[in-house]
């Protein structure tokens, strides 16, 4: 490996001027007034693949094109899956950018740019490691496959039936994915779970328009103050869901997760100070963290009825409604989940409403196995790469694309963020330090040596 | 009195060419531009009184004169304090109006005008009435106060200066007003009981900004989630309000107040079909006439949180808000019943989140004796106005002026309502029925001669 270190050294500027010619390309997928430069981003990520000699498609879809690319295969070797995108978020609000957004500029050691860390900086570093490899070795010491989108930041719905129409050819080990971030600066994390989620909306409808709650108060029922009984019933006081059977399938957290999660330089305080909360509040018997990672939960994410406006409106509303989910973990099933919802909700309506419920898509939790060799691996590569032993930490979002390398190709997926929290990954003036970019094209280098001495199976 | 039914079976179209006169002032109050027709309508009331001989003032207020009137003094005879308003609602949405709503006009007996039955025609059967016996008898049997205000459908509040200010000249045994409505069309009513009211704003703050349901959800307060446990925890499922001591003060219904009501000819199918709901629901071990007009009620009046918008967002909100407002029956004191809900959310409030909560003004049920001889009276004069007797019937609304005559001056209400349920008050296509209008005229006739045989004291 000296010899792809050293070659990662002399070409340091080189791999930054790269990233600054795609960091150029305002390739903003969800506007279609971008729509030249997301295509000019796709073309340019598969000549990088090209020019490394790699079998490159660029896979059309009904909204922007895959970049599928894939290295020689390896007998013997695991196959690797790398999932990155080069499309981006919009940058309004512009007049908030110190320097423009698709003029990547260097400040303090950071590159300013749209996409900088998320995801075009990130994916890059996987690019980067194996044209290092090429340009040293000559081969990988494994097969990489690449998947690289241009629609994550606008929904990703022309990935699933890609990786349906591709399943044969996507056959690989383990997925790899940097597009989130670590524990804190100089402190590099593996996340090894994430949460999975139920969606719903409910409607309730009563009388046919708002009626005077002196004339109807109290002999009609009214649809907030049954939404009010209703969803107030969700969770006790003691932050425990009372969704009937919820409990049931959680795999609880063991108890080498909670000495890590309780190691971790985590301060509440400089936390709550952050959300500008006077106390943290959740799931009696559970830390922060625990609660925030490895704890299913339920928000809700929206009310709404009768009248909002100023002063006193003595209305007793006609219908009212609220946006609500939870966040799963695994083993958690969230059709299982749903039902039980669904027939809570029916129990707990009032006489003389009408509800509507609406299920969204729901998807489970996921976590890969802290005795996984593919952890160790990662673990290994991440060490050498930022001098840093990572931590393992999880995460209480979903990454739909980690379910669906799960539910459609049946691997796991790895989550080496090279990102940092305060990145302003949708925000204005977003960065990436160029030191964690080089560092994680290290890492990078380093996990396709780690992986290649796994024996497959 | 057969003198003063004849004279009024013979002035039937004068009286009606009066209200017409009226009806055609648009008398908008809320409404700027309507102001010189408000001031005309004062003035056309003021009027009246001045060609009966009354001694008659407008007095000016800082926004549209009340019309003060008292007839002369009768030695022994008690003093009626008759109140009414000569100011309209807007008459929007204009093009839903059949006629003009400033063009008086008759279809099936009723006139159709803004303000026919609210409140100027109802109101001007008291005019009318003193104008029989003046006109007939040369005098009235007792004395009547006259208060005709010109705000009370923007917010009457310059009344309760004026009752203040006039507070000695107002000195009275009972107020009568006509502004409410028949049980059915030909069954008259007489309205004995109000419910008071006190209503909140709810406002919780949790983190400074809306966060992210996966990252921080279970692991800080959500003020939706708090807002729906604290404000679903206000009535139980059996229609039972949960504020502590919430019944203590509150009066039963008698006996004969419960058959009274089992009595009416009330639909429950009607009532249901009518409001568009399956099925009624409230406090268990009542009917829906007792809920309605006797019982205390709690209805949520909005909320509001969170996304609202299309689709799945989630957000956990940093700010939750809800308006809310118990209506109560008489003898519950409503700074009792608020100081109770705000140390009742006080405990409920979850770590975390800050609390703001609003009062606006109480005010307590009134219900007058079913013995009081001006009951009886009342009773009498209608009775033999519309040659049915009255029913006894309660009301879930307030009328605030009821409650300042009851606080400002110490007498109670006779709320006498020639209108119909279906009159359209508010809305377009206001009408009144003129043989009701021609039938309150004689019940008020009546009325002053029923009360004239009570005792004062």
């Amino acid at each position: 490996m000296d010899n792809i270190e050293a070659y990662l050294d002399a070409n340091r500027l080189r791999n930054q001027d790269d990233l600054f010619e795609l960091l150029r390309m305002a390739s903003v997928s969800t506007d279609s007034q971008y729509q030249a430069d997301v295509q000019r981003a796709g073309q340019w990520v598969a000549d990088q693949f090209r020019s490394l000699g790699f079998m490159t498609e660029i896979v059309e879809t009904k909204g922007h094109p895959i970049v599928y690319a894939e290295t020689p295969p390896v007998q013997g070797a695991p196959i690797v899956l790398v999932y990155g995108h080069y499309d981006v978020q919009p940058p309004d609000p512009l007049d908030e950018w110190v320097t423009p957004p698709f003029e990547p500029t260097i400040r303090d050691g950071n590159v300013y740019a749209r996409g900088a860390t998320d995801d075009k900086g990130q994916m890059l570093t996987h690019i980067k490691s194996a044209q290092a490899w090429m340009e040293t070795e000559g081969s990988l010491p494994l097969q990489i496959k690449y998947v690289i989108e241009g629609e994550e930041e606008c929904g990703s719905s022309n990935l699933d039936p890609f990786l349906q129409q591709y399943e044969d050819r996507l056959e690989a080990d383990i997925a790899v994915i940097s597009d989130t971030s670590q524990f804190a600066k100089g402190q590099p994390a593996i996340t090894y779970g994430l949460k999975g989620i139920v969606y719903f909306e409910l409607y309730l409808e009563g009388p046919k328009q708002d009626l005077h709650s002196g004339t109807f108060g109290g002999a009609v029922s009214n649809p907030v103050n049954a939404l009010t009984q209703m969803l107030g019933k969700l969770v006790d006081k003691n932050g425990r869901i009372q969704i009937p059977g919820f409990y049931e399938d959680v795999v609880e957290l063991e108890q080498r997760e909670r000495e890590q999660f309780a190691a971790l330089p985590f301060s509440e305080d400089e936390f709550k100070s952050k959300l500008g909360i006077e106390d943290v509040h959740g799931e009696q018997g559970y830390t922060t963290l625990e609660r925030r990672w490895a704890r299913p939960t339920c928000d809700l994410n929206g009310i709404w009825g009768g009248y909002q406006g100023e002063g006193a409106k003595t209305v007793l509303p006609a219908r009212a409604g609220a946006k609500f989910s939870c966040r799963l973990v695994p083993n958690q099933d969230p059709d299982k989940v749903r039902d039980s919802i669904q027939k809570m909700l029916e129990e707990l309506l009032p006489p003389g409403l009408k509800m509507e419920v609406i299920h969204h898509h729901g998807a489970p939790g996921v976590v890969v196995s802290l005795d996984s060799p593919y952890m160790s691996a990662a673990a290994e590569a991440i060490g050498k790469g930022f001098g840093t032993k990572p931590v393992f930490i999880r995460e209480g979002g979903s990454i739909p694309v980690v379910t669906a390398f799960r539910e459609l190709l049946g691997i796991d997926t790895l989550l080496l963020g090279w990102g940092l929290d305060d990145d302003n990954t949708h925000g204005p003036n977003e960065k990436f330090s160029l030191d964690d970019y080089y560092r994680g094209t290290k890492a990078s280098a380093h996990l396709w040596q780690e992986i290649s001495k796994i024996i497959r199976g």
